[in-house]
């Protein structure tokens, strides 16, 4: 079966056309195609959200085969964040939902003159219509709505609050295997954009639509399916993270020697309270409280996330991860464990980018708008964000937004988005991924954890990074699958029954890079945009064999891509 | 008499050093000056809060003499809103005092550790001492404290609430001859820069000091000293601005074939209530009142500030201009005279560029803060930056920062600073201006007000304008004096006994332009930032010939400095 349906939805004049998409995007999906797409619709210098902005959501290359992970969705933008290209990609029930329909992208264009709206899409067609009655509602009980029961065949793309009010860090919430908003296109704005086009929720029925896509040779597809899947269970990395989600590490990076557990607005890199919200605490609180480790979209068989009930066995979250856990937890000295499973729950109900948020309250901490630690203030500046006060819109608004308010300059971005966790100061390889990535800060654009590896390394490892999960997020699987460029390879042969090998799959991904970085030229941006915040540089962590700040040099960070 | 004595005050430290300026900076003054030293001694990509930020001040090259209008300062820093090279150029009473006590530049480096601090600077030296008495106190207050009746020796420059929270919309008062805060070192955040760095206030008393600066050749100068006064008194432009102020330029930019009047936000150029805040209204409010037409420093034969009076003859405000008027004015469609004159001491008193705010309130009220024409509701929203609120940070963060706040795609900026008056559709000279400036949208960077030139004839005027003003700047004279190079290069030779000529001048000119390009380009600037906001491009003013948006080529634009 083909997946070739471009869905160019028009907000403006409120109709919905459809045509094939061209035979150069033939083999480009999730990632590689919305960014070759925006590059190809869109001035880069218009603003993200005028009505000249698009949206562009596609499932990967990959998408609906019966491929672990492989249900992954790319949201692709002018950031409102940065001011520059952006990819966010999500798991959840919406990417093999919508390549069972045969739809390889949806485009979002213009703005509703006829407010708030809702994209219906099934195997019938795709239909707009009022969605006045969802206006202001939050996402948890959006989800309820629009999914409910009908857990098997519908999946939807929603925003919160944050979005309809167009802040910068707002995120698109899609539905998990339970129906739950846990799982968050979140960072860059997405959800902004969305709320920009008038549109409320995108709601996806496959009823009718074939269960698994495969081409002419599906048997040998299917043999490399059971294959990785060996490979994927077998893997010890899968363990654990079956065991404690991406909380695992916690215990690991609040060492001294690693220092990558961010403290204090990015001052210290080991918190105290750490053992509070590590992966093994949690694991000992969901043994008691029927907490449970779930796959985010059916099919998975790694199932990394956390599902984390209160003292009372009630649903707190399902998406307990350690960047969420770092950035609003050690980051504003806030614990233990189930005040942060509340501030969670919060970010995905009203539509938050977890990480840009928690830089964010960590900025406003900073700035003395509430106390440190304080988890009862936290949670008031997320339900100002829901109500969007001017002191919500100011945190909704993002970590510079936040710094530039208050006068702050200590500001943990890089090109104007907030910090992960990975602490670019003792693993310098993710500092050269934060400032080379034409995403901005972004852990998810090439982990390079090595350490003791020189700069010179450290940058063919970054760069190498960065292609593997350009690769990753356009053929739409998860980066926990571990797939290597030779195992995406096997994948597309068999199932575009062609004869890529791992060069293709590599040389696809620089495609996608040059695509982005050629957006982010067009923007404004240049080399003294690939750097870190000068305080990474200035302010050194007190690692155990002497002091370490970044100290890659520009040159090499030039050369990343030269 | 030598003017080159560098004051260098470091707050982190609490220590003043002083030095001799070095030879290669003996003929340049105020803004060249202090882009030159920005550029020499800072890193562009600092933080412009940081304590490794700095502040630059300096009089003119001419400052001290009897040459009209010369007494002019500069203040020179790295922008908190443009992010960029910045340079706020103001009237009052602190250049001539600053050069009498041979201070060619004052240089404010690091943070102040021990609370708020002044600076007072006389014959005797220079000190830092405790201004904890002057912390959250508001202009007018402070100047009658720090000023006093010694309006014959001292000069004031202070930040008011917004310059203390570091806000990127505020100024540095200087004092005028009445001892009034209401000339501003406005655009750019220059008391936001300040505010970082601990300094509530700087009083400079020439108490002892030469009343007139000369050199070698002073009788050949005072011959063209009056000379050049005759010129000036006899010009028709300085009658009018005399009569009028700038505000007599309003019923011609609001008539229907030039459309210069920004209402509604920029949307569009001719507003029904312009009568009443035009400087013929003034005018006639003025013989009823009490008003009158004053100097913003001592010399100056000019005389276009404008007092105004309310309804029972007590003074308002000496600072009603053009800008301020149509920004807070008619781009927000408050009217009449009285309205603005209101928002316009507010502004003086909270430490504001009106510029800014009245751009910054547009958007606000774009974004349904508060409805269009609600001067109560404008009052209001200074009275929150004055108070700090989130509401007053947000409005005092300037233009761009509102927008952001509140998700407006409509952002009348260029390089993030908010639109001047001049409208850059009709007036595309101005658009020039504003696009390639180093300075952002900045009417003062170079005035190119004719029309139904050629693109390429625009371009040459808005370089040469450019140019121009670069040198008023530099020597320190003010701009509606009408100075021609030739004009500062009779006075430079005369000063300082060498041989200028207008062409040295403008070569001295364009080394600053230069310095001030290095600096942006090193912070990151390029051509792309070059640019109007897309919407001046798109949206056409209905002018009777036809509509008319910017259309001069990006190519043209990157004539002007290539």
């Amino acid at each position: 079966m083909e997946i070739d349906r471009i869905l160019r939805v028009d907000m403006s004049t409120n109709t919905i056309t459809e045509e094939r998409a061209p035979k150069r995007h033939a083999l480009l999906g999730g990632r590689a195609l919305t960014a070759t797409m925006l590059l190809e619709e869109t001035d880069a210098r218009i603003h993200p959200l005028s009505p000249e902005a698009k949206l562009f959501i596609a499932p990967g290359l990959l998408g609906g085969t019966a491929i672990t992970t492989s249900g992954r969705t790319s949201f692709g933008f002018k950031s409102p964040l940065t001011g520059g290209t952006k990819e966010a990609n999500v798991g959840g029930q919406l990417g093999h939902r919508l390549a069972r329909l045969g739809i390889k992208a949806i485009v979002i264009s213009g703005t509703s003159a006829n407010g708030w709206q809702r994209l219906d899409i099934d195997a019938e067609g795709a239909r707009l219509s009022s969605a006045a009655s969802l206006a202001g509602r939050s996402n948890y009980d959006l989800h309820r709505e629009l999914v409910g029961e009908a857990l098997m065949s519908r999946a939807a793309a929603t925003i919160g609050p944050a979005g309809e009010h167009r802040m910068a860090s707002a995120s698109i919430a899609v539905t998990d295997p339970e129906g739950r908003p846990t799982r968050h296109a979140a960072r860059g704005g997405p959800g902004a954009v969305m709320g920009a086009k008038g549109l409320k929720a995108i709601v996806v029925d496959d009823t009718g639509a074939p269960r698994v896509i495969a081409g002419d040779r599906k048997d040998e597809l299917r043999q490399e399916v059971v294959k990785f899947s060996k490979v994927v269970l077998e893997d010890p990395r899968t363990h654990n993270l079956n065991r404690y989600g991406t909380a695992g590490v916690i215990k690991f990076v609040n060492r001294e020697n690693v220092q990558s557990m961010p403290t204090r607005n990015h001052r210290l890199g080991t918190w105290a309270g750490a053992d509070g919200i590590s992966g093994q605490q949690i694991e000992a609180l969901g043994k008691e409280r029927g907490g449970k480790m779930l796959p985010c979209m059916a099919g998975c068989i790694i199932k990394c996330a956390i599902l984390f009930n209160d003292e009372h066995g009630q649903h707190v979250t399902s998406a307990l991860e350690f960047e969420s856990i770092a950035l609003l937890g050690s980051n504003c000295e806030i614990g233990p464990a189930d005040a942060v499973a509340e501030l969670d729950r919060l970010c995905d109900d009203i539509g938050l980018d977890t990480i840009e948020v928690g830089n964010a309250v960590g900025v406003a901490m900073e700035a003395g708008v509430i106390p440190w630690g304080d988890f009862e203030g936290a949670k008031r500046l997320l339900e100002e964000v829901r109500a969007a006060t001017p002191l919500g819109r100011i945190v909704g608004g993002g970590t510079a937004h936040v710094a530039r308010t208050f006068g702050i300059d200590r500001v943990p971005v890089v090109k104007g988005q907030g910090l992960p966790a990975w602490e670019p100061r003792t693993l310098k390889g993710m500092g050269i991924t934060y400032s080379t990535s034409p995403q901005g800060a972004d852990h998810t654009a090439g982990m390079v954890t090595a350490r003791g590896a020189t700069a010179d390394t450290l940058v063919k490892q970054s760069r190498h990074a960065q292609l593997v999960m350009m690769a990753i997020d356009s053929v739409g699987v998860c980066q926990f699958s571990n797939a290597l460029p030779a195992d995406m390879a096997v994948f597309v042969r068999n199932r575009f029954d062609n004869d890529w090998d791992d060069q293709a799959v590599l040389a696809m991904a620089r495609a996608g890079i040059d695509a982005e970085r050629e957006f982010n030229r067009r923007a404004g941006f240049d080399r003294e945009d690939d750097r870190l915040p000068r305080w990474l540089l200035d302010e050194a962590l007190p690692l155990p064999d002497g002091p370490q700040a970044f100290d890659v040099s520009d040159d090499l960070l030039d050369a990343v891509w030269s």
